[in-house]
């Protein structure tokens, strides 16, 4: 293929690709079903803890709960949620994170990257100052007084785990509002900082259950802070947002404690799988050591994320180019951890693409 | 029953009534499972299109699509959508107002009432100057230049349907932002504003899809606008936040087009023997003509909605009593057109009642 129609298809593909993850998009491209595709591009658990049998008997004509008793019931129990401190809930971690943004209104805020490119988008519009700390190499960096922080942990998309000690102290000395996005930490045995929300009135906790109980399209995610701190978000929100369907589903998921011992298993297990096919392919000069269910490799000799999408696609697998991550460029790209089927498969794939 | 003691009960049972429709509070207060609540106070069509098997085959694993391509395309072929207009979908109705008015922040905002509280709630927390318009007594009243007008049509409580096309044109020449909720409209045979849409770029329709459709618990609604304006909505919308689920179950509700015509004639017929329950219980000295699926009436000798509440509570039947509606006090009641036996336990229970 002529050098520059190659070009000009990579751009399209890093044009439909922007957001990654949108199997539907890519589906309709290769002319197949959603269904048909094998996508490494989106780091939500293969398995899950109940099927849609769940659902029989959930009543649909009448407003569910305005409180969400029985669901923040559920949440509680697998998500203890400490003494002076309240749960609100929202559609998915991401409207979550644009409520808890768009309520805070922060003048500086500083982003620990790469970071899901969600964050800088709203901070985008919503016109805030904002203050990049690459995580890599000077996590410790000195951040602006009473600025706002924001830390995924463990961190996408590369699922480091870390410990949060010091940076913990370091924003409460500076007078920092604290935003920790856990959505990943459930991969992990690690401790979440559910419980520094009650010491500290400006740490609000962002979780997705989406992630873990391997439900995209189950649109449940919940902050947690301090009582009077979630009072002030709820004012903005109307009294009925959750479906009853999901609901009915989060808290069977959530009642399945089973499923979590289980997953990590399995997450470990199906992780180190991953990282031979990684490594064995001779594609990546770096995968970068994860705690989550996903892992992010770096191609050799600078090589490029769209175009190993391109090549991967006769296989109709679909991969995430991570440029859109602040601090990183097109070679890097991220594979979720998926089952053994479609990791073997991934491997095949990579024998046939012509180095 | 002491005055003193009755009249704390009553107080008691306002607050815990504050926003209406919380069958779950009620049945919790009764000892009664909420399906056993005789629920006439949310207006909501007991009927629906289709029913839980339509879920079957619904992928969870994977985000949805975020364009909402398939629910889109369902929408407009239920309301079709004029050229240079685009929707935005939220989780239901109240979701889009909270949305919509955040988004633009109106100085002046004119409610037209009686209004759905929702509206004036959202208003306080904005800083909105608030301009009530009485639609009983004076609805060619004079309104503020460029401000932001709320209209339901037909409206709530009383299920009024009025012709706009006068309002419009008052309203277009003092240059206003025109908000018309629509949720109730498809229980008449009237035409929508949406045409309107095309012609002028401050003209939002919002409409819940849970009325007509049953499904309170599917939390599914939209916005109709130029497409400019639903551009600069977006801004501030998470890539997802519809549940699959709920995605799943509309596509097919809205598909199923003989419930149309169907439940017209249905709540019609309805209707009319409620209007004659209410009638024949001589408890009530003017019953509200309505065109949607609920009436209001007006207890005689200013009798108490919360009274009547409470006399109706051993029959398991909760009331909605309007008085945090502008304009009306606690001897409005509205009643929710319900199924044949419904009306009958109702009309048995008034006969009950000690007058």
């Amino acid at each position: 293929m002529p050098g520059v129609v190659q070009s000009l298809l990579w751009q399209i593909l890093k044009l439909s690709m922007n957001h990654g993850g949108n199997i539907y998009r890519f589906a309709r491209r290769l002319g197949c079903l959603p269904e048909q595709v094998l996508d490494f591009s989106a780091n939500i658990n293969p398995e899950q803890p109940v099927d849609l049998s769940c659902l029989q008997g959930v009543q649909l004509t009448p407003y569910a709960d305005p409180d969400y008793g029985q669901l923040k019931q559920a949440i509680n129990q697998r998500y203890p949620v400490p003494a002076g401190v309240d749960l609100e809930l929202f559609n998915g971690a991401s409207a979550a994170i644009f409520a808890l943004l768009r309520g805070l209104q922060p003048k500086d805020l500083v982003l620990y990257t790469p970071l899901y490119g969600e964050y800088a988008h709203i901070a985008g519009e919503l016109g805030c100052k904002v203050h990049n700390i690459d995580r890599f190499g000077q996590i410790m960096a000195d951040i602006p007084q009473h600025s706002t922080v924001i830390f995924v942990n463990p961190s996408t998309p590369d699922g480091r785990l870390y410990e949060l000690r010091d940076l913990l102290a370091k924003w409460q000395a500076a007078d920092c509002t604290i935003i920790i996005d856990e959505s990943f930490l459930d991969f992990s045995q690690a401790d979440s900082v559910a419980e520094y929300t009650a010491h500290y009135a400006k740490l609000y906790l962002i979780k997705s259950l989406s992630k873990f109980y391997g439900c995209a399209g189950i649109r449940i995610g919940f902050i947690l802070a301090v009582t009077a701190a979630i009072k002030e978000l709820q004012r903005f929100e109307p009294a009925w947002k959750l479906s009853s369907l999901d609901m009915a589903y989060m808290r069977q998921a959530l009642a399945n404690t089973a499923f979590i011992e289980r997953t990590r298993r399995q997450t470990a297990h199906l992780r180190d799988l991953l990282h031979h096919a990684l490594q064995n392919s001779g594609l990546f000069d770096k995968i970068y050591p994860g705690q989550a269910n996903f892992l992010l490799a770096r191609l050799a000799d600078g090589g490029s994320g769209y175009q190993l999408q391109e090549q991967l696609e006769p296989s109709r697998i679909l991969i995430r180019v991570c440029d859109n991550f602040e601090g990183l460029d097109e070679s890097h790209v991220r594979f979720a951890v998926k089952d053994e089927l479609a990791i073997a498969r991934l491997a095949h794939s990579f024998k046939n693409i012509n180095k």
